[in-house]
Order: structure tokens, then sequence, then C-alpha cells
């Protein structure tokens, strides 16, 4: 049985009803006693690691907890945050201006390796 | 070998080409002898389950084969429909006030176990 | 461990950010061994197929690097492509007017099915 899964968050601010799913699945795989549970950025989602972005979008209109908040429950509870480094690229960023939720980068190596072991489930969104 | 398809429909309304290939898909996994095929309906794709929607949005222009024929001919062949609560919530839906064709509800904690299982591919769409 | 990999390209161009990770990340399936790297083009991507219409979308703006050229250097790495006969039909499109980097068609039942080996990792974008 899978114990890991590998969420592709590749939605971004202009699509804000996509962005609540993937935090919340997250944490829901970590509760379920997931042993890793890992959302990738890229694409249009790597928009969502510029500081001053995510707390401005929510993916409910007029709800009061926004995407940097939903990131921040999946972060606390265990769920791990990489960027693809091609996609900060596209978008004229550097991972040293990312916010602090950001644990680091992941290139397309390591997650189509991640995505190819057995024991992982992947999700795109 | 996977016998379990799990097809997270997260395309609504506004992205009509999307929304062929979902019910399609999961007609062929069942014909392919599939023990179970689901769709969850999250993000933009619940708008379709608010009752006057999917027969008004067609994949192809021009088509006279609406979306809920396709939704329809789907559920004809044994695939389930389910909807994700949290995302009912965020369009201000009901689950009682959607569409027959809709088996019930399905929360993050059972799409996430269910992608989690050794049989079961995911596609997300 | 599954060898193999499905990605399906679902973006098409007017969604151009979604259109670099696809080809960089099936060429780097390639380079780490994996056995297959098919990408089905379908809804949007299918447009890409369209003579034309590639080497005029640049994931970048401002790149010189086209999506064309992104889709030759997976060619050369070995990634196939294919396209769902559905989804020509969706674009009045016949495979036969694609561009000459399309392997071939390839249906529901067929990505269904590969999509429900045991050695494959499935990727939708």
């Amino acid at each position: 049985m899978p114990s890991k899964m590998l969420i592709m968050c590749t939605s971004g601010p202009d699509t804000p009803t996509r962005l609540g799913t993937p935090f919340h699945q997250a944490m829901t795989a970590i509760a379920l006693d997931a042993e890793e549970v890992i959302i990738v950025f890229t694409m249009e989602g790597t928009r969502l690691l510029k500081p001053g972005v995510a707390e401005t979008v929510f993916a409910k209109k007029g709800s009061s907890h926004s995407v940097l908040d939903s990131m921040r429950d999946a972060k606390e509870c265990g769920v791990q945050f990489f960027v693809c480094p091609s996609s900060l690229e596209l978008h004229d960023m550097k991972q040293e201006d990312c916010i602090p939720e950001l644990d680091g980068g992941m290139g397309a190596a390591s997650y189509a390796s991640m995505g190819m072991q057995d024991d992982v489930v992947v999700f795109c969104y």
C-alpha cells in the first residue's frame, strides 16, 4: 500500500477555487498516517510562494481563511513544501526570495523518481 | 494490477473542452473490467452537480450531446459519482440540492485513502 | 517499482506556463531509465499538434525556446507522443494533419489500461 503522497500544485492565484483541496487533502493524508506527504509547486502554483501573494488569495470568496492560512495549517501537520526550480525561472523568481514555509527545491528528477516509487500516489492539481 | 480507478473531476462549466474525457475514460475503464470506477467532483467540477448546469454545457461546441448526457452515459455503465463536501461549501451548495446522478459525498479522508490503495490508479482532470 | 510514466497533457496554447513541465519531466524520466515515457495529448493539449501552433507558444514570455522546441527535445530523448482520437474530433482536427512529431493515436481504452498497470505512474497536466 502506498504510504506516501505527492501532490503537484500547478494552480495559482488566478484560479483560487483550486487552492483549498491540495492543502486540505495533504493534511488529511498525514492524519491517515501517510509516511510522507509532499506538495511540489510548479507552473502557476509557484506564484503562491512569492511573499505577499498567498495571504491575499481566498479559495472561497468572502472567507477570512486565506490560502496562506491553509498552507500553514498543512505545514503544521507535517506536510512538506518544495518548489520546482524550473518554475521559479519561469516566473523570474529566486528560491531565497520565497516565503519561509517553503522547505526547498525539488527538480523534475526528484519528483519523477518519487512518483515512480511503488509506495507513492500522485495527485495533480 | 490496479483494478480501480479514481478520477478527480476538478474542471467545471467554464472549461467545457475538459469535460468529455473524464466521463468517456471512466466508462471505458468499466468496459475494461475495472472493479470500481469513481469520479469525485471537487473544485470547479462541483458546479456541474447544480441542477440546470450540466445540460447547458457542451464539451464540443455545436454538439447535441451535453455534459449531463455524458455523465448519464457513465452512470449507466456503473461509474459512481461522489462530491467532496468541502467543495460544496466553497460554492454555497448543499448535497441534497445536487442532481440525482450523484451517489453521495466523499471527503478528503476517503479519496486520499482510496488513492493510497495498491490497486487504484488516480487521474486528475 | 513503476518503470513507465504516462503524462496526460490536457493544457494547450491558452495556458503557456503549463507547457514546460510536461516535456521537461518526460525527458528527465527517460534519463532516469524509465522503460517507457508516453505523453497523451487530450482536451486543450491536442491543439498543440496543429501545424503552426506549438512554435508560436512559449512557456516563458520572452524566451526563444518554443513549446515545439521542448516537444522536439523530449522526442529526441525517446519520449513518445500520442493523441486521444476523441480530442481530435473535439477540435475538428484529423490525425493525418497533425505535426510529424506525433507517434499515433491512443484511445481511452489504451491509456486507461496503461494507467491500470502496476508499473505505471500517471501525471495529469
